[in-house]
Protein backbone atom coordinates (compact mmCIF):
# COMPACT_ATOMS: atom_id res chain seq x y z
CA UNK A 1 0.00 0.00 0.00
CA UNK A 2 1.15 3.72 -0.61
CA UNK A 3 2.33 5.53 2.23
CA UNK A 4 0.11 8.42 1.43
CA UNK A 5 -3.20 6.26 1.57
CA UNK A 6 -5.14 4.89 4.51
CA UNK A 7 -6.31 1.52 4.69
CA UNK A 8 -9.93 1.29 5.32
CA UNK A 9 -11.30 -2.39 4.38
CA UNK A 10 -9.20 -6.18 4.96
CA UNK A 11 -10.96 -9.09 2.52
CA UNK A 12 -10.39 -12.41 3.27
CA UNK A 13 -11.37 -14.79 1.32
CA UNK A 14 -11.88 -17.33 4.44
CA UNK A 15 -9.59 -20.47 5.72
CA UNK A 16 -6.31 -18.18 6.75
CA UNK A 17 -3.56 -19.29 8.73
CA UNK A 18 -4.09 -19.24 12.27
CA UNK A 19 -1.03 -21.37 13.30
CA UNK A 20 2.24 -21.59 11.69
CA UNK A 21 2.23 -18.49 9.15
CA UNK A 22 -0.74 -16.17 10.11
CA UNK A 23 0.45 -13.72 7.65
CA UNK A 24 -3.53 -12.13 6.88
CA UNK A 25 -4.00 -12.18 10.67
CA UNK A 26 -0.59 -10.57 11.65
CA UNK A 27 -1.55 -7.94 8.54
CA UNK A 28 -4.62 -7.23 10.40
CA UNK A 29 -2.81 -6.38 13.83
CA UNK A 30 0.03 -4.62 11.98
CA UNK A 31 -2.43 -2.23 10.44
CA UNK A 32 -4.76 -1.72 13.26
CA UNK A 33 -1.72 -0.38 15.06
CA UNK A 34 0.11 -3.01 15.86
CA UNK A 35 0.72 -3.19 19.27
CA UNK A 36 -1.29 -0.41 20.17
CA UNK A 37 -4.06 -2.74 18.18
CA UNK A 38 -7.37 -2.14 19.30
CA UNK A 39 -9.97 -4.22 17.77
CA UNK A 40 -13.30 -5.96 18.00
CA UNK A 41 -14.00 -9.17 16.98
CA UNK A 42 -17.61 -8.95 15.64
CA UNK A 43 -19.19 -12.71 15.57
CA UNK A 44 -22.46 -12.29 14.76
CA UNK A 45 -22.59 -14.51 12.09
CA UNK A 46 -21.79 -17.61 13.85
CA UNK A 47 -23.66 -20.41 15.39
CA UNK A 48 -20.60 -20.75 17.39
CA UNK A 49 -19.74 -17.30 18.84
CA UNK A 50 -18.25 -18.10 22.02
CA UNK A 51 -15.61 -20.76 20.27
CA UNK A 52 -15.16 -18.56 17.27
CA UNK A 53 -14.64 -15.41 19.34
CA UNK A 54 -12.05 -17.10 21.79
CA UNK A 55 -10.31 -18.34 19.20
CA UNK A 56 -10.12 -14.86 17.44
CA UNK A 57 -9.43 -13.25 20.56
CA UNK A 58 -6.30 -15.62 21.78
CA UNK A 59 -4.78 -15.41 18.15
CA UNK A 60 -4.71 -11.18 18.07
CA UNK A 61 -3.57 -11.16 21.40
CA UNK A 62 -0.57 -13.62 20.32
CA UNK A 63 0.11 -11.97 17.41
CA UNK A 64 0.61 -8.56 19.93
CA UNK A 65 -2.05 -6.45 19.61
CA UNK A 66 -3.48 -3.91 22.94
CA UNK A 67 -6.84 -4.85 23.25
CA UNK A 68 -9.43 -7.48 21.96
CA UNK A 69 -13.02 -7.17 22.72
CA UNK A 70 -15.54 -10.11 21.08
CA UNK A 71 -18.77 -8.26 20.35
CA UNK A 72 -21.91 -11.20 19.87
CA UNK A 73 -24.72 -8.79 18.36
CA UNK A 74 -27.60 -11.11 17.85
CA UNK A 75 -30.27 -8.95 17.51
CA UNK A 76 -31.18 -5.61 15.83
CA UNK A 77 -32.25 -4.47 19.43
CA UNK A 78 -28.86 -4.78 20.64
CA UNK A 79 -27.29 -3.41 17.28
CA UNK A 80 -29.37 -0.21 18.06
CA UNK A 81 -27.61 0.58 21.75
CA UNK A 82 -26.76 3.77 21.91
CA UNK A 83 -23.89 2.20 25.08
CA UNK A 84 -22.98 -0.49 22.75
CA UNK A 85 -21.26 2.75 20.11
CA UNK A 86 -20.04 4.73 23.52
CA UNK A 87 -17.88 1.60 24.01
CA UNK A 88 -16.44 1.49 20.15
CA UNK A 89 -14.71 4.62 20.34
CA UNK A 90 -11.30 3.24 20.82
CA UNK A 91 -11.42 0.64 18.41
CA UNK A 92 -9.80 0.69 15.06
CA UNK A 93 -10.21 -2.53 13.79
CA UNK A 94 -13.55 -4.16 13.24
CA UNK A 95 -13.40 -8.16 12.75
CA UNK A 96 -16.12 -10.12 11.41
CA UNK A 97 -16.02 -13.77 11.81
CA UNK A 98 -17.38 -16.10 8.86
CA UNK A 99 -20.61 -17.74 9.43
CA UNK A 100 -23.92 -16.64 7.48
CA UNK A 101 -23.37 -13.16 5.64
CA UNK A 102 -27.51 -13.12 5.91
CA UNK A 103 -27.14 -12.94 9.69
CA UNK A 104 -24.70 -9.70 9.14
CA UNK A 105 -27.24 -8.04 7.06
CA UNK A 106 -30.57 -9.13 8.90
CA UNK A 107 -29.28 -8.51 11.94
CA UNK A 108 -26.76 -4.92 11.46
CA UNK A 109 -28.21 -3.95 8.04
CA UNK A 110 -29.75 -0.51 8.84
CA UNK A 111 -28.59 -0.24 12.57
CA UNK A 112 -26.69 2.36 14.62
CA UNK A 113 -24.40 -0.07 14.46
CA UNK A 114 -24.27 -0.39 11.06
CA UNK A 115 -24.64 3.82 10.49
CA UNK A 116 -21.90 4.11 12.91
CA UNK A 117 -19.18 2.16 10.61
CA UNK A 118 -20.34 3.68 7.78
CA UNK A 119 -19.05 7.45 9.07
CA UNK A 120 -16.41 6.12 10.90
CA UNK A 121 -14.82 4.50 7.73
CA UNK A 122 -14.49 7.40 6.08
CA UNK A 123 -12.37 8.68 8.98
CA UNK A 124 -9.86 6.24 11.19
CA UNK A 125 -11.70 2.60 11.17
CA UNK A 126 -10.55 -0.43 9.62
CA UNK A 127 -13.30 -3.27 8.67
CA UNK A 128 -11.99 -6.50 8.02
CA UNK A 129 -13.94 -9.62 7.68
CA UNK A 130 -13.46 -13.39 6.50
CA UNK A 131 -15.15 -15.56 4.83
CA UNK A 132 -19.38 -14.83 5.19
CA UNK A 133 -17.50 -11.36 7.02
CA UNK A 134 -15.62 -10.77 3.47
CA UNK A 135 -19.49 -11.43 1.40
CA UNK A 136 -20.72 -8.70 3.02
CA UNK A 137 -18.80 -5.85 2.71
CA UNK A 138 -20.22 -5.07 -0.90
CA UNK A 139 -23.69 -3.37 -1.84
CA UNK A 140 -24.63 -6.47 -3.67
CA UNK A 141 -23.74 -9.62 -1.91
CA UNK A 142 -24.02 -13.31 -2.84
CA UNK A 143 -25.72 -15.51 -0.65
CA UNK A 144 -26.15 -19.26 -2.32
CA UNK A 145 -24.71 -20.56 -5.49
CA UNK A 146 -24.01 -23.61 -6.70
CA UNK A 147 -20.46 -24.55 -6.24
CA UNK A 148 -18.33 -26.47 -9.14
CA UNK A 149 -21.34 -26.55 -11.29
CA UNK A 150 -21.61 -24.74 -14.86
CA UNK A 151 -22.88 -21.05 -14.96
CA UNK A 152 -26.67 -20.95 -14.36
CA UNK A 153 -28.38 -18.07 -14.61
CA UNK A 154 -30.44 -19.43 -11.40
CA UNK A 155 -27.43 -20.71 -9.65
CA UNK A 156 -26.64 -17.23 -7.94
CA UNK A 157 -28.99 -15.40 -5.36
CA UNK A 158 -28.19 -12.58 -4.44
CA UNK A 159 -29.12 -9.99 -1.24
CA UNK A 160 -28.19 -6.61 -0.44
CA UNK A 161 -24.55 -6.35 1.37
CA UNK A 162 -23.39 -3.88 4.10
CA UNK A 163 -22.16 -1.70 1.48
CA UNK A 164 -18.85 -1.11 2.65
CA UNK A 165 -17.19 -1.35 -1.35
CA UNK A 166 -18.84 -0.26 -3.89
CA UNK A 167 -19.20 -1.44 -7.39
CA UNK A 168 -18.10 -4.57 -5.99
CA UNK A 169 -19.38 -8.53 -5.75
CA UNK A 170 -16.96 -10.09 -3.20
CA UNK A 171 -17.21 -14.05 -3.26
CA UNK A 172 -14.41 -16.41 -0.91
CA UNK A 173 -13.46 -19.55 -1.21
CA UNK A 174 -13.28 -19.00 -4.68
CA UNK A 175 -10.52 -22.04 -6.21
CA UNK A 176 -11.24 -24.13 -3.72
CA UNK A 177 -15.04 -24.11 -4.32
CA UNK A 178 -14.91 -23.56 -7.72
CA UNK A 179 -16.93 -20.64 -7.46
CA UNK A 180 -16.14 -18.79 -10.77
CA UNK A 181 -19.12 -20.12 -12.35
CA UNK A 182 -21.41 -18.76 -10.00
CA UNK A 183 -19.67 -15.19 -9.81
CA UNK A 184 -20.07 -14.97 -13.66
CA UNK A 185 -23.91 -15.73 -13.08
CA UNK A 186 -23.65 -12.35 -10.79
CA UNK A 187 -21.29 -10.21 -13.24
CA UNK A 188 -23.53 -11.12 -15.89
CA UNK A 189 -26.85 -9.86 -14.32
CA UNK A 190 -25.00 -6.37 -14.09
CA UNK A 191 -21.90 -5.78 -15.81
CA UNK A 192 -21.77 -2.87 -13.99
CA UNK A 193 -20.24 -4.42 -10.38
CA UNK A 194 -16.97 -5.23 -10.67
CA UNK A 195 -16.59 -9.13 -9.24
CA UNK A 196 -13.94 -10.51 -6.93
CA UNK A 197 -13.22 -14.03 -5.99
CA UNK A 198 -11.09 -14.18 -3.19
CA UNK A 199 -9.04 -17.41 -2.35
CA UNK A 200 -9.01 -19.22 0.85
CA UNK A 201 -5.79 -17.66 2.80
CA UNK A 202 -5.53 -14.85 0.60
CA UNK A 203 -7.25 -11.53 1.50
CA UNK A 204 -7.39 -7.90 -0.38
CA UNK A 205 -6.78 -4.45 1.28
CA UNK A 206 -8.37 -2.20 0.20
CA UNK A 207 -7.12 1.84 0.67
CA UNK A 208 -8.93 5.11 0.85
CA UNK A 209 -8.55 5.40 -2.83
CA UNK A 210 -10.25 2.40 -3.87
CA UNK A 211 -7.15 0.44 -4.72
CA UNK A 212 -6.94 -2.99 -3.70
CA UNK A 213 -3.45 -4.81 -2.87
CA UNK A 214 -3.57 -8.93 -2.79
CA UNK A 215 -2.20 -10.61 0.28
CA UNK A 216 -1.30 -13.98 1.09
CA UNK A 217 -0.79 -17.41 -0.16
CA UNK A 218 -3.63 -17.83 -2.87
CA UNK A 219 -4.89 -15.43 -5.64
CA UNK A 220 -7.67 -13.25 -6.35
CA UNK A 221 -9.33 -13.23 -9.44
CA UNK A 222 -11.30 -10.11 -10.97
CA UNK A 223 -14.48 -10.60 -13.20
CA UNK A 224 -14.92 -7.21 -15.57
CA UNK A 225 -18.06 -7.35 -17.53
CA UNK A 226 -18.10 -3.97 -18.76
CA UNK A 227 -16.75 -5.47 -22.68
CA UNK A 228 -19.33 -8.52 -22.79
CA UNK A 229 -20.69 -8.32 -26.39
CA UNK A 230 -23.98 -10.97 -24.98
CA UNK A 231 -25.50 -12.94 -22.90
CA UNK A 232 -28.53 -14.30 -22.29
CA UNK A 233 -29.63 -13.87 -18.77
CA UNK A 234 -32.30 -11.69 -19.39
CA UNK A 235 -34.42 -13.77 -21.45
CA UNK A 236 -36.92 -16.58 -20.38
CA UNK A 237 -36.23 -20.24 -18.09
CA UNK A 238 -34.30 -19.23 -15.17
CA UNK A 239 -32.94 -22.95 -14.88
CA UNK A 240 -31.00 -22.77 -18.55
CA UNK A 241 -26.89 -22.41 -19.19
CA UNK A 242 -25.79 -19.07 -18.90
CA UNK A 243 -24.35 -17.50 -22.09
CA UNK A 244 -21.65 -14.75 -21.61
CA UNK A 245 -19.14 -13.44 -24.04
CA UNK A 246 -16.58 -11.24 -24.04
CA UNK A 247 -16.09 -11.43 -19.94
CA UNK A 248 -11.92 -9.87 -19.04
CA UNK A 249 -10.50 -12.13 -15.79
CA UNK A 250 -7.40 -11.07 -14.35
CA UNK A 251 -5.66 -13.28 -11.78
CA UNK A 252 -3.73 -11.68 -9.47
CA UNK A 253 -1.76 -13.01 -6.45
CA UNK A 254 0.26 -11.07 -3.42
CA UNK A 255 2.10 -8.11 -3.91
CA UNK A 256 -0.51 -7.00 -6.86
CA UNK A 257 -2.36 -3.85 -7.13
CA UNK A 258 -5.17 -2.98 -8.80
CA UNK A 259 -7.45 0.40 -9.36
CA UNK A 260 -11.28 -0.35 -8.51
CA UNK A 261 -12.07 3.23 -9.70
CA UNK A 262 -10.11 3.02 -13.43
CA UNK A 263 -10.52 -1.25 -13.22
CA UNK A 264 -6.88 -1.37 -14.07
CA UNK A 265 -4.22 -3.59 -12.60
CA UNK A 266 -0.98 -1.18 -10.98
CA UNK A 267 1.80 -2.34 -12.42
CA UNK A 268 4.24 0.88 -12.27
CA UNK A 269 5.91 -0.37 -8.84
CA UNK A 270 6.24 -4.03 -10.85
CA UNK B 1 -24.00 -27.22 -37.47
CA UNK B 2 -23.91 -25.44 -41.33
CA UNK B 3 -25.64 -28.00 -43.97
CA UNK B 4 -22.60 -27.39 -46.32
CA UNK B 5 -20.11 -27.96 -43.36
CA UNK B 6 -18.60 -32.26 -42.83
CA UNK B 7 -18.40 -32.89 -39.17
CA UNK B 8 -15.11 -34.43 -38.41
CA UNK B 9 -14.76 -33.99 -34.35
CA UNK B 10 -17.13 -34.42 -31.37
CA UNK B 11 -15.34 -33.66 -28.45
CA UNK B 12 -17.03 -34.34 -25.10
CA UNK B 13 -16.39 -33.29 -21.67
CA UNK B 14 -16.90 -36.88 -19.88
CA UNK B 15 -20.11 -37.66 -17.73
CA UNK B 16 -22.28 -37.93 -20.91
CA UNK B 17 -26.32 -38.88 -20.09
CA UNK B 18 -25.99 -42.99 -20.44
CA UNK B 19 -29.63 -43.17 -19.54
CA UNK B 20 -32.29 -41.32 -19.92
CA UNK B 21 -31.53 -38.68 -21.71
CA UNK B 22 -28.90 -39.50 -24.10
CA UNK B 23 -28.48 -36.69 -26.20
CA UNK B 24 -25.22 -36.30 -26.69
CA UNK B 25 -24.58 -40.20 -27.82
CA UNK B 26 -27.40 -39.82 -29.45
CA UNK B 27 -26.10 -37.01 -31.92
CA UNK B 28 -22.43 -39.14 -31.95
CA UNK B 29 -24.75 -42.02 -33.97
CA UNK B 30 -26.74 -39.35 -35.69
CA UNK B 31 -23.82 -37.30 -37.24
CA UNK B 32 -22.38 -40.72 -37.89
CA UNK B 33 -25.06 -41.60 -40.21
CA UNK B 34 -27.67 -42.75 -37.66
CA UNK B 35 -29.39 -46.21 -38.94
CA UNK B 36 -26.17 -47.01 -41.25
CA UNK B 37 -23.76 -45.85 -38.63
CA UNK B 38 -20.47 -47.65 -38.26
CA UNK B 39 -18.91 -46.99 -35.12
CA UNK B 40 -15.61 -48.28 -33.89
CA UNK B 41 -15.18 -48.08 -29.96
CA UNK B 42 -11.35 -47.59 -28.90
CA UNK B 43 -11.11 -48.62 -25.67
CA UNK B 44 -6.96 -47.84 -25.27
CA UNK B 45 -7.74 -45.12 -22.74
CA UNK B 46 -9.50 -47.64 -20.40
CA UNK B 47 -7.76 -49.65 -17.72
CA UNK B 48 -11.47 -52.00 -17.88
CA UNK B 49 -11.45 -52.28 -21.83
CA UNK B 50 -14.37 -54.75 -22.16
CA UNK B 51 -16.81 -53.26 -19.55
CA UNK B 52 -16.08 -49.99 -21.09
CA UNK B 53 -16.84 -51.52 -24.35
CA UNK B 54 -19.39 -53.51 -24.20
CA UNK B 55 -21.21 -50.60 -22.45
CA UNK B 56 -21.02 -48.33 -25.05
CA UNK B 57 -22.08 -50.81 -27.90
CA UNK B 58 -25.03 -51.39 -25.94
CA UNK B 59 -25.96 -47.95 -25.53
CA UNK B 60 -25.31 -47.31 -29.47
CA UNK B 61 -26.90 -50.40 -30.59
CA UNK B 62 -29.86 -49.46 -28.64
CA UNK B 63 -29.77 -45.90 -29.95
CA UNK B 64 -29.91 -47.37 -33.35
CA UNK B 65 -26.69 -47.90 -34.99
CA UNK B 66 -25.55 -50.47 -37.62
CA UNK B 67 -22.52 -51.67 -36.68
CA UNK B 68 -20.33 -51.03 -33.42
CA UNK B 69 -17.00 -52.61 -33.24
CA UNK B 70 -14.56 -52.32 -30.08
CA UNK B 71 -11.33 -52.00 -30.28
CA UNK B 72 -9.08 -52.48 -27.50
CA UNK B 73 -5.20 -51.54 -29.12
CA UNK B 74 -3.12 -52.10 -26.17
CA UNK B 75 0.49 -52.34 -27.82
CA UNK B 76 2.18 -50.18 -30.04
CA UNK B 77 2.81 -52.92 -32.46
CA UNK B 78 -1.34 -53.78 -32.87
CA UNK B 79 -1.52 -49.93 -34.06
CA UNK B 80 1.24 -50.42 -36.27
CA UNK B 81 -0.81 -53.53 -37.65
CA UNK B 82 -1.96 -52.94 -41.02
CA UNK B 83 -4.85 -55.65 -41.06
CA UNK B 84 -6.34 -53.03 -38.43
CA UNK B 85 -6.48 -50.72 -40.63
CA UNK B 86 -8.41 -52.46 -43.45
CA UNK B 87 -10.90 -53.46 -40.91
CA UNK B 88 -11.95 -49.38 -40.81
CA UNK B 89 -12.69 -48.96 -44.26
CA UNK B 90 -16.34 -49.08 -43.28
CA UNK B 91 -16.15 -46.98 -40.22
CA UNK B 92 -17.93 -44.12 -40.22
CA UNK B 93 -16.88 -42.91 -36.30
CA UNK B 94 -14.24 -43.40 -34.35
CA UNK B 95 -15.20 -42.94 -30.36
CA UNK B 96 -12.40 -42.67 -28.00
CA UNK B 97 -14.10 -43.38 -24.29
CA UNK B 98 -12.30 -42.19 -20.89
CA UNK B 99 -9.22 -43.58 -19.22
CA UNK B 100 -5.89 -41.71 -19.47
CA UNK B 101 -5.27 -39.56 -22.21
CA UNK B 102 -1.27 -40.48 -21.75
CA UNK B 103 -1.94 -44.50 -22.90
CA UNK B 104 -4.37 -43.14 -26.16
CA UNK B 105 -0.93 -40.59 -26.85
CA UNK B 106 1.99 -42.96 -25.46
CA UNK B 107 0.31 -46.32 -27.24
CA UNK B 108 -1.19 -44.92 -30.49
CA UNK B 109 0.66 -41.60 -31.15
CA UNK B 110 3.12 -41.79 -34.11
CA UNK B 111 1.52 -45.06 -34.95
CA UNK B 112 0.08 -46.04 -38.93
CA UNK B 113 -3.38 -46.09 -36.95
CA UNK B 114 -2.79 -42.15 -36.01
CA UNK B 115 -1.43 -41.73 -39.40
CA UNK B 116 -4.68 -43.19 -40.77
CA UNK B 117 -6.99 -41.52 -38.45
CA UNK B 118 -5.47 -38.13 -39.63
CA UNK B 119 -5.91 -38.90 -43.05
CA UNK B 120 -9.10 -40.30 -43.42
CA UNK B 121 -10.53 -37.04 -40.81
CA UNK B 122 -9.72 -34.59 -43.83
CA UNK B 123 -12.34 -36.99 -46.01
CA UNK B 124 -14.84 -38.34 -44.14
CA UNK B 125 -14.02 -39.59 -40.85
CA UNK B 126 -15.97 -38.70 -37.80
CA UNK B 127 -13.36 -38.81 -34.53
CA UNK B 128 -15.46 -38.66 -30.95
CA UNK B 129 -14.07 -38.99 -27.51
CA UNK B 130 -14.75 -38.38 -24.35
CA UNK B 131 -13.06 -37.09 -20.70
CA UNK B 132 -9.68 -38.54 -21.63
CA UNK B 133 -10.78 -39.11 -25.09
CA UNK B 134 -11.28 -35.45 -24.99
CA UNK B 135 -8.06 -34.49 -23.62
CA UNK B 136 -5.76 -36.03 -26.42
CA UNK B 137 -7.64 -34.43 -29.44
CA UNK B 138 -5.08 -31.21 -29.05
CA UNK B 139 -1.90 -30.98 -29.86
CA UNK B 140 -0.50 -30.06 -26.34
CA UNK B 141 -2.70 -31.44 -23.96
CA UNK B 142 -3.87 -31.23 -20.05
CA UNK B 143 -2.49 -34.62 -18.88
CA UNK B 144 -2.69 -33.36 -14.81
CA UNK B 145 -3.37 -30.61 -12.75
CA UNK B 146 -4.60 -29.37 -9.14
CA UNK B 147 -8.55 -29.35 -9.25
CA UNK B 148 -9.86 -26.39 -7.40
CA UNK B 149 -7.07 -24.76 -6.74
CA UNK B 150 -5.27 -21.60 -7.14
CA UNK B 151 -3.54 -21.10 -10.23
CA UNK B 152 -0.20 -21.83 -9.98
CA UNK B 153 2.88 -21.62 -12.68
CA UNK B 154 3.05 -25.68 -11.79
CA UNK B 155 -0.03 -26.94 -11.54
CA UNK B 156 -0.65 -27.80 -14.93
CA UNK B 157 1.32 -31.13 -16.28
CA UNK B 158 0.81 -30.72 -20.34
CA UNK B 159 2.24 -33.43 -22.86
CA UNK B 160 1.75 -33.58 -26.93
CA UNK B 161 -1.63 -34.86 -27.92
CA UNK B 162 -3.03 -36.27 -30.66
CA UNK B 163 -3.46 -33.13 -32.69
CA UNK B 164 -7.06 -33.84 -34.54
CA UNK B 165 -7.48 -30.10 -33.37
CA UNK B 166 -5.17 -27.16 -34.16
CA UNK B 167 -4.44 -24.66 -31.71
CA UNK B 168 -6.18 -25.27 -28.79
CA UNK B 169 -5.46 -26.82 -25.50
CA UNK B 170 -8.93 -28.79 -24.21
CA UNK B 171 -9.83 -29.57 -20.36
CA UNK B 172 -12.75 -31.69 -19.75
CA UNK B 173 -15.21 -32.24 -16.66
CA UNK B 174 -14.34 -28.75 -16.50
CA UNK B 175 -16.92 -26.47 -13.95
CA UNK B 176 -17.60 -30.07 -12.01
CA UNK B 177 -14.06 -30.27 -10.46
CA UNK B 178 -13.21 -26.55 -10.70
CA UNK B 179 -10.26 -26.56 -13.60
CA UNK B 180 -10.31 -22.64 -14.28
CA UNK B 181 -7.01 -22.55 -12.72
CA UNK B 182 -5.32 -24.73 -14.47
CA UNK B 183 -6.38 -23.87 -17.67
CA UNK B 184 -5.68 -20.18 -17.33
CA UNK B 185 -2.30 -21.56 -15.95
CA UNK B 186 -2.12 -23.73 -19.74
CA UNK B 187 -3.12 -20.78 -21.40
CA UNK B 188 -0.74 -18.32 -19.97
CA UNK B 189 2.14 -20.78 -21.06
CA UNK B 190 1.14 -20.05 -24.52
CA UNK B 191 -1.44 -17.66 -25.48
CA UNK B 192 -1.45 -19.05 -28.89
CA UNK B 193 -3.83 -21.94 -27.85
CA UNK B 194 -7.11 -21.27 -27.13
CA UNK B 195 -8.61 -23.37 -23.98
CA UNK B 196 -11.80 -24.82 -24.38
CA UNK B 197 -13.28 -26.16 -21.28
CA UNK B 198 -16.10 -28.77 -21.36
CA UNK B 199 -18.42 -29.31 -18.95
CA UNK B 200 -20.16 -32.78 -18.40
CA UNK B 201 -22.58 -34.30 -20.47
CA UNK B 202 -21.51 -31.29 -22.41
CA UNK B 203 -19.44 -31.31 -26.07
CA UNK B 204 -18.56 -29.44 -29.00
CA UNK B 205 -19.16 -30.46 -32.38
CA UNK B 206 -16.41 -29.25 -34.88
CA UNK B 207 -16.89 -29.07 -38.56
CA UNK B 208 -14.38 -28.66 -41.33
CA UNK B 209 -14.57 -25.28 -41.35
CA UNK B 210 -12.82 -24.80 -37.18
CA UNK B 211 -16.53 -23.95 -36.09
CA UNK B 212 -17.21 -25.65 -32.82
CA UNK B 213 -21.27 -25.67 -31.80
CA UNK B 214 -21.89 -26.91 -28.00
CA UNK B 215 -24.53 -29.30 -27.31
CA UNK B 216 -25.54 -30.59 -23.59
CA UNK B 217 -26.73 -29.99 -20.28
CA UNK B 218 -23.29 -27.64 -19.27
CA UNK B 219 -21.45 -24.89 -21.02
CA UNK B 220 -18.31 -24.55 -22.16
CA UNK B 221 -15.96 -21.92 -21.13
CA UNK B 222 -13.78 -20.54 -23.48
CA UNK B 223 -10.27 -18.46 -22.32
CA UNK B 224 -8.91 -16.68 -24.76
CA UNK B 225 -5.07 -14.93 -23.95
CA UNK B 226 -4.40 -13.15 -27.13
CA UNK B 227 -5.04 -10.08 -24.99
CA UNK B 228 -3.37 -10.92 -21.81
CA UNK B 229 -1.63 -7.52 -20.96
CA UNK B 230 0.67 -9.22 -18.32
CA UNK B 231 2.07 -12.33 -16.76
CA UNK B 232 4.60 -13.77 -14.42
CA UNK B 233 4.64 -17.11 -15.89
CA UNK B 234 8.18 -17.02 -17.20
CA UNK B 235 9.65 -16.26 -13.96
CA UNK B 236 11.59 -18.02 -11.57
CA UNK B 237 10.32 -20.34 -8.53
CA UNK B 238 7.53 -22.76 -10.17
CA UNK B 239 5.47 -22.70 -6.88
CA UNK B 240 4.43 -19.40 -6.47
CA UNK B 241 0.85 -18.20 -7.55
CA UNK B 242 0.19 -17.18 -11.25
CA UNK B 243 -1.03 -13.24 -11.98
CA UNK B 244 -2.05 -13.06 -15.53
CA UNK B 245 -3.80 -9.78 -16.65
CA UNK B 246 -6.51 -9.25 -19.31
CA UNK B 247 -7.67 -12.92 -19.97
CA UNK B 248 -10.86 -12.96 -22.15
CA UNK B 249 -13.21 -15.54 -21.01
CA UNK B 250 -16.73 -16.62 -22.93
CA UNK B 251 -18.93 -19.11 -21.45
CA UNK B 252 -21.21 -20.77 -24.21
CA UNK B 253 -24.35 -23.37 -23.67
CA UNK B 254 -26.11 -26.14 -26.33
CA UNK B 255 -26.54 -24.15 -29.37
CA UNK B 256 -24.09 -21.61 -29.21
CA UNK B 257 -21.17 -21.47 -32.37
CA UNK B 258 -17.75 -20.25 -32.24
CA UNK B 259 -15.39 -20.16 -35.06
CA UNK B 260 -11.87 -21.33 -34.03
CA UNK B 261 -10.25 -19.21 -36.93
CA UNK B 262 -11.48 -15.80 -36.28
CA UNK B 263 -11.71 -16.15 -32.44
CA UNK B 264 -15.19 -15.30 -32.13
CA UNK B 265 -18.81 -16.41 -31.00
CA UNK B 266 -20.56 -16.65 -34.33
CA UNK B 267 -24.10 -14.69 -33.78
CA UNK B 268 -26.06 -14.42 -37.10
CA UNK B 269 -28.23 -16.99 -36.65
CA UNK B 270 -28.94 -16.44 -32.89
Amino acid sequence: MEKDSRVSLIIIGGGEDKNAHMEILEDVVRLSGGKDANIAIITTATNYPLEVGEQYKRIFYDIGANLVDTLNIESRKEANNKHLLRNLEDIKCLFFTGGDQLRISSILGGTEFHRYIQQRIKKDLIVAGTSAGASMMSEVMVVAGDDEEAPRKSTVKLAPGMGFIKGVIIDQHFNQRGRIGRLLGAVAQNPYALGIGIDEDTAIIMNDKEEIEVIGSGVITIVDGKEITYTNISEQNQHEPLAITGVKVHILPEGYRYSLINRKTIIDEK
